[in-house]
């Protein structure tokens, strides 16, 4: 893997700006993908980020169960294949085979990370006090990795119903702003 | 106010996306305005959305008392005032009239919303649990405002340090993801 380790207190913004991500996880050596949007930072340093994860999914479970999972940053050249694993549930597919993805063995948790997207982030659960009201797990990201090469990463942003927005130019602004 | 009443079970494809946001409060007849980017959908519907807002802004004071604001989301031309707003504080500054910004009276709660803004969301808070740990609120969103005519609304994202990913091009994808 041609990836670098990334400083966790920069692991902010690559979620801040909300792209679709998918969520690794692994019990009894199955791997398992699932795309989300519904995240956010909840703290800088160590990065905290709250996510919600529906008890319908497959991922639920296993995320109670094991408390580990790895958040996979996709890119726009990944966007079939997001939506493919949005549109299965891994109770009856092998999503890594199904859609050709490649499991790299993780440093932190048993989860893999996804090899083709540009950033993952190794977390485990740390607050689920919110879990039997919203489905609202509280992650701490343990360790952070980066294709250095992605400058301007084009990841793709939900609006519903399968329409995404495709991140477009950069702009600069004196923001006194973290 | 040539907006138009949106319905709430669409308000997950405002926010999901990851746009930065514009917080409006109000208190003894003086209204606030904060920039935020940590914010994620929770529930369909009613929408509900998690956000954290810092116990350091003069907005966390009066979100705790009021329990009510909105959240307004701008688009790329408002760059330089939603940056204004986040280098100020309300203890010192009437934001609305620093950036020349419309306080257009609500329905539901009392703090205005933004006329500039494309989108307004009048929320109430709903839990506050997570709100000593994380400064994270829980808000139902009583009732949508959207300009009809912005059809692709060019948000903007923060990438951290003052760097914005403005929207990009939309594309569309099978999915069966609502």
């Amino acid at each position: 893997m041609k990836k670098r380790t990334f400083p966790l207190s920069r692991v902010y913004q690559l979620l801040e700006p909300g792209p679709v991500v998918m969520v690794t996880t692994a019990r009894k050596g199955r791997a398992n993908i699932m795309t989300m949007s519904w995240h956010t930072m909840m703290e800088f340093e160590p990065p905290i980020v709250g996510c919600v994860i529906s008890n319908q999914n497959h991922t639920f479970g296993i995320l109670k169960a094991t408390r580990e999972c790895v958040i996979n940053i996709p890119t726009v050249e990944l966007a079939a294949k997001v939506v493919g694993c949005g549109n299965t549930s891994g109770r009856s597919v092998d999503k890594f085979k199904a859609f050709g993805l490649t499991a790299v063995p993780a440093s932190r948790v048993s989860a893999p990370l996804i090899g083709e997207c540009y950033a993952n982030l190794e977390c485990c659960v740390v607050d689920t006090r919110m879990v039997a009201k919203y489905n609202f797990f509280v992650l701490e990201v343990l360790k952070a990795w980066i294709d250095p090469l992605k400058k301007e990463p084009k990841t793709i942003h939900h609006r519903g119903n399968g329409v995404f927005m495709v991140a477009g130019r950069s702009i600069k602004l004196p923001s006194k702003m973290k």
